[in-house]
C-alpha cells in the first residue's frame, strides 16, 4: 500500500515537472535569457524549429535565442505563448505535445506570426526532467505537422 | 490517515485526468482525428457549438471533424488552442471551464477566427473520464457566453 | 515515510490550488463578476496593470472590472486567455508567471488586443491560496515587461 501510494506520487510529481518545465519555456524565451532556455534541454538535445532548421545541443539551442531573428523579435515585443500539454509518461521518458503561438507587437496590437505544433520528448535527470528533443511545425495546412500531433508513444 | 492520503491522491490524479482529457482535444481537431476526437466524449454526449447547433452522441460528434467545414479549416492550417481549465469536481462527477481560440492561417499570419468560452460537463467512467456534455459559445458580446463562465456546481 | 507523503501531497495541491486560482481569473473578468474577482485577492492586494496604473485593495480591483473601459471591452466580446503558470512554491508564499492575452472582437474575428507578462505573489490563505500582488505588464518591446519574467524567488 505504502508502495503504490509512492509510485502515485511519483507519477503526479512527473508529470506537474513536466508541464512547468514546459511553462518556463515561453518566459525564458521572451526575455531572451538563452542560457535559461538551453538548461531546460539536455546537453545533446535536438530542437527543430518549423521553417528555421534544426539546433543540436545546448549551445545551437542559446544560440538561436541570441540570434538576430529572436533579439528582433524581442524587440518589437513578444510572447512565446505555450498551451498545458497533454503528457505520456513512461517510466524515465516522457512524450508531450501542446500549441505554441508566438506573438509579435505590430501597430497598436499583436499579431500571431507563428502558430505551432509541437511534441516534446522528456527525460529524467537526477530529480527532475530534461527536454531531449522539441519538434516545432508551423500549422499552415502541410501534413508535417499534423503528425506531430499523433499518439504515437515516446 | 492512509484513507485520508488515498483520498487526496485521488482527488489531485482526478484533476489530472480532466486536464489531459481537454488538453488532449485541441491536437485531436488539428489533426481531424473524428474517432479520436469522439473517444473522449460518452456515448451519448452532447457538444453545443456555438453558432453551429448541436451534436448527440460520438458518431454526431465525429461527423462533426469529418465535416466539410472542419476539414476546410485543417486545409487552410489551424490550431485548436484551449486554456488550463478551471475545474469543479464533485466525486464522479466534474465541470471545467476553459476559453478556446481557433486560429486559422490567412496570408503571411493566423487570425483568430472563434474566441469562445467553453464549460465542460464529465463522468468517471471506468479508471478515466470521458465528456459528457461540452458548451462552446463565441464570445461576442452575447450574454449567452458569459452565463456558461459562471461557477454553477455541474 | 507518512510525514514525508503529507508533505508531498501537500506541495501538489498547493500547486493545483494556485493553477486553479489564476485559471479563475479569465472566465470572471469575461463576465464581469467584480466581486467574484476579488475575491482571488487578499484585501490589501496590489494589481498593477501595464499602461493602467495600480489598484490597492480589494475594493479598486472590483472597480476595474467594473469601470467603463472593462465594460466596454465585455459588451464588445472579449476573452482574457491566461496560461498555465510556472509555479515556485516557498512554504507559505509562492511566485507564479504566465502570459495574458486580451482578445477583442471587431469585425469578423478577434484582435488580440493586450499580449502581457504576469508575475502573481500569492500567500496561503486559511484552506487555500490568494493573490497578494500581481503585476500585468505589455509586451512591447520594453524593459520592463521582460524584467517581471526573470526567475527571482517570492
Amino acid at each position: 500500500m505504502v508502495e503504490r501510494v509512492a509510485e502515485r506520487l511519483r507519477a503526479l510529481e512527473d508529470r506537474e515537472a513536466i508541464r512547468d518545465l514546459i511553462a518556463r519555456y515561453g518566459p525564458l524565451a521572451d526575455r531572451g535569457d538563452a542560457a535559461g532556455v538551453a538548461a531546460l534541454f539536455a546537453q545533446d538535445a535536438v530542437y527543430a524549429v518549423g521553417g528555421m532548421g534544426e539546433a543540436h545541443g545546448r549551445e545551437a539551442i542559446a544560440a538561436l535565442i541570441e540570434g538576430p531573428v529572436h533579439r528582433a523579435l524581442i524587440a518589437d515585443g513578444c510572447a512565446h505563448v505555450l498551451t498545458s500539454p497533454a503528457i505520456d509518461l513512461a517510466g524515465d521518458r516522457a512524450t508531450a505535445r501542446c500549441h505554441s503561438v508566438v506573438f509579435r507587437k505590430e501597430g497598436e496590437g499583436w499579431q500571431a506570426v507563428r502558430v505551432s505544433a509541437n511534441r516534446w520528448e522528456l527525460a529524467r535527470a537526477g530529480k527532475g526532467w530534461q527536454v531531449t528533443r522539441r519538434d516545432n511545425r508551423l500549422l499552415d495546412g502541410s501534413d508535417a505537422a499534423q503528425a506531430l500531433l499523433g499518439n504515437s508513444a515516446p
